[in-house]
């Protein structure tokens, strides 16, 4: 049971988050803040926050829990705002997509309140973003990763997670350069791929005629690149390290079966794409094989 | 109204063509012809086809139509099988993927039949294969691309044209290059990516742990990887040159997004990212935008 929760930026995470723990009756009091007043307004009225508070800093006081469902920068910035008014036993987590920079940023301006801050990142999301695209199951059966480091203090992790498990979310915890890695390659690259995709494409003066023969692969395909650019220009730029370790991975392949197409080399051509198949199919459920 | 079709290759296409004829009542025999005899039996069973016939050319006889449902590389097998049995009043289509190559291949094999070979592709399909997948309602409001050339008969164009508007489909006349440079960007090219990205990881020494945290964004991505590895070599041995053109735009894009990843190029990733999001959620349906 959370007495006070307060949820700055309460858009599809954060409002999912009250949204859940409201029907858990896991929560007291749910405070919002925001920048945009009438995505603040819609959660008030749709009953996911309980009142508004104009500034961070306001609605602190003896908030028990700090959610803060913000993109990276803003996160960041929030760290700032929030270091000042923390109180002693006021827990503070996250949902930025990266781990390492935000973890080192947190040290540096949170000073001893630092040990409370729990660095999180639900792997779970659709492109739509404000409170009325929140709901919610959005977590359910969805990993939730946290990052604690060697000052995180135990009872605040235990916190988070716990919050975690109750709205259905499958905790996992490590160190966080590991997650950088992990989503690198599992998430960030392809959203640079599909990002890329798409505006190569645009680039072509065929464009129009192109996408007009777009069928239901490219869709899918293409979904993530139309998430939010600003978003994903922070995330790209916070881990630019690990992501440069995978765009290598990516180009060495993407040369071989540029090169294999080009001379005809059947062979090679299907030893990467049958592996592919094979690997994908393995991994990924059959119930999300029909496009 | 077809009085006889041939069905070369009962599976995902073929059947569900089969399905949607008979379900407008828009045909009378249809006989199959496939090398499965457990998926022909099933088609039997299931009333896609009327009879079975072991070898195409024992079923060609008297047939209006004859619809190669096959890969690339039967497909040009099954013309040169054809091209001695061929009635002087038989249609000839089919559903693959590339045309400029087949188109050529045709012209040699089929003689003064030629004329009566419309090349078509139906922009349509699912991963999944075989006669149990169809169904009737897979070409409904898709685009079919005819690619009829300078020696194509007007009668046979226009019995190939109704037929497929029959089952719902939206029929679009290009020629047979101009199709092969708009499906190697929208199809092929995206096909390459996905393989290329699943191998890429696939090969990392941490792969299995990478692919643990993998997100409905991932699974959307590389859902076209899980497709039929032999057909996809085909597909890009046969359209390699325009295919080649797509790959040389994809790579510049890359090389840019790689170097302003690294270099910390904010302005410059914003621009591709934004640009590609903007394009995206114009050329495609907003229905389709949530993952």
């Amino acid at each position: 049971m959370i007495n006070k929760l307060v949820v700055i930026g309460v858009g599809l995470i954060g409002g999912s988050l009250a949204r859940a723990l409201r029907r858990a009756d896991a929560v007291g009091e749910i405070v919002g803040v925001g920048r945009s007043r009438a995505n603040m307004e819609k959660a008030l009225s749709l009953g996911v926050i309980d009142r508004i508070a104009d500034q961070a800093h306001h609605a602190v006081s003896g908030a028990e829990v700090i959610f803060i469902g913000a993109t990276l920068g803003a996160t960041e910035r929030i760290l700032e705002d929030l270091a000042g008014v923390l109180g002693n036993d006021t827990i503070l987590t996250d949902a930025g997509s990266t781990k390492s920079r935000l973890t080192r940023h947190a040290r540096n301006v949170l000073g001893e309140n630092f040990s409370r801050f729990v660095p999180g990142h639900p792997i779970a999301g659709t492109e739509e973003s404000g409170v009325e695209a929140s709901f919610p199951e959005l977590f359910e059966r969805h990993k939730v990763i946290l990052t604690p480091v060697a000052e995180t203090d135990g009872g605040a992790l235990a916190q988070v997670e716990s919050m975690w498990r109750t709205v259905g979310a499958e905790v996992v915890k490590m160190d966080p350069d590991k997650h950088d890695r992990l989503l690198a390659a599992t998430s960030h690259l392809p959203h640079v791929l599909a990002y890329g995709l798409v505006d190569a494409l645009a680039r072509r003066a065929d464009a129009e005629e192109i996408f007009d023969y777009a069928a239901g692969g490219f869709r899918d395909f293409t979904r993530i690149a139309s998430s939010n650019p600003e978003m994903w220009r922070d995330i790209s730029l916070a881990n630019a390290a690990a992501l440069a370790d995978v765009l290598n991975d990516f180009s060495q392949v993407f040369a071989e079966l540029s090169d294999a197409i080009r001379s005809g080399d059947a062979a090679a051509i299907e030893r990467i794409y049958a592996r592919a198949k094979q690997t994908r199919d393995r991994v990924v459920m059959p119930s999300d094989n029909r496009s």
